[in-house]
């Protein structure tokens, strides 16, 4: 026995994960035309970003409905956390789109050597949003809780290759503008693994109704700090 | 004659302006520790960055409690669109703190040359946020409509001052750190014009009722598409 405006609730959290599931892929694409200089690969992730624009717009406009028609307090806080965790997704589309437009340029140039941080930090960051998303759906918020610490991993593997990437600068100036690329794309996965732990948050806050967004510093794991 | 839900509305906005208002003069001390090399400016900036994580928590709460209390469809409007500024303030006075902490490093080497097109940017993205938020409070979209191309002369120049930061790293690499230091500030100036944009085309969309943030490519200026 579902009442109609449960029903409605349970469209708008399915169109977050479709969109959830668009943004996930976007990245994986980008990151498949880096690792294979796939420049139509590059393309489409480019193009299919208006795809996660309309998306976030409609749940935008389907929130503002529901948000007049909701019985409960509850509802009105998942409906907001919709609107927030849609925000967060239309943005990893929008790190999706740069670390493709960067691939683009870098075709352009020889290939300094395999990518091997790259991929492996895009995975992380794919994970941690899987799982906050996961979280969201089985109202889990332990799970939630479990994605935010794993941010600070991506940062450490961010920061080590900046420091890599400067000194091959150093070496050889000549890769200069394909080292610059490299930053600009390791940097665009940092945020993505960044607007994971945000949904994450929201996760947790919804389900628990405590504030977490701005006292992670606190409660991370004090070996990860730094 | 108000009604006590018009007081209601009335001290949320007032608490987003406090929020701007704190977000900018963030920006205005970031910039003025880099160009003073005024250490002990960045690590206020550092500081009071937590002032603007309040006060995203206390308007979310508002705007939740609000929400359930909204009479008309269009309070419903203002009071998400409130949460969704909010988030954009927030974001503005963290890259405020990237800046300062930037500063900080800066303030460890030579300076290279007297900055000139970082506070001009800078003073450009301050603008277009003051401007952004007085269109909101004075329900003004044609004010917030002529923000948003602004957005690209500020990418203009971040792309251009990237470009100058490339050069000086081939002509001497001993500069190497603190060209990535400018280019990471530069490119914090150009987020804040963006959020700033983004705010814009909240106040056009709450005003006008019509979602231009994924056309605003299409509607632009065309001298400006570069």
């Amino acid at each position: 026995m579902t009442h109609p405006f449960e029903n409605d609730l349970v469209a708008l959290k399915e169109k977050l994960l479709i969109m959830s599931s668009h943004a996930g892929s976007s990245l994986q694409t980008a990151i498949r035309a880096l690792v294979e200089r796939d420049n139509d690969l590059a393309q489409k992730v480019i193009q299919d970003d208006a795809i996660l624009d309309k998306l976030e717009i409609e749940i935008d406009e389907m929130a503002i409905v529901l948000l007049s028609k909701a019985p409960l307090a509850s509802d009105l806080r998942l409906i907001t956390m919709a609107m927030k965790i849609c925000r967060d997704l239309e943005r990893v589309g929008d790190e999706a789109t740069t670390i493709a437009r960067r691939c683009v340029e870098l075709g352009k140039e020889p290939q300094l050597k395999p990518y091997i941080d790259i991929p492996r930090m895009a995975r992380m960051a794919h994970e941690m949003l899987h799982e906050a998303m996961d979280a969201f759906v089985r109202r889990d918020p332990e799970r939630a809780r479990q994605v935010i610490p794993r941010d600070r991993e991506v940062d450490q593997i961010n920061k080590q290759l900046h420091r890599e990437l400067a000194s091959f600068i150093i070496e050889k100036p000549g890769t200069l503008s394909v080292c610059l690329h490299l930053m600009v794309i390791s940097k665009s996965i940092e945020r993505i693994a960044d607007h994971a732990k945000n949904i994450a948050e929201e996760v947790v806050y919804l389900y628990e109704a405590r504030d977490i967004r701005h006292s992670v510093e606190r409660a991370g794991d004090p070996a990860l700090l730094q």
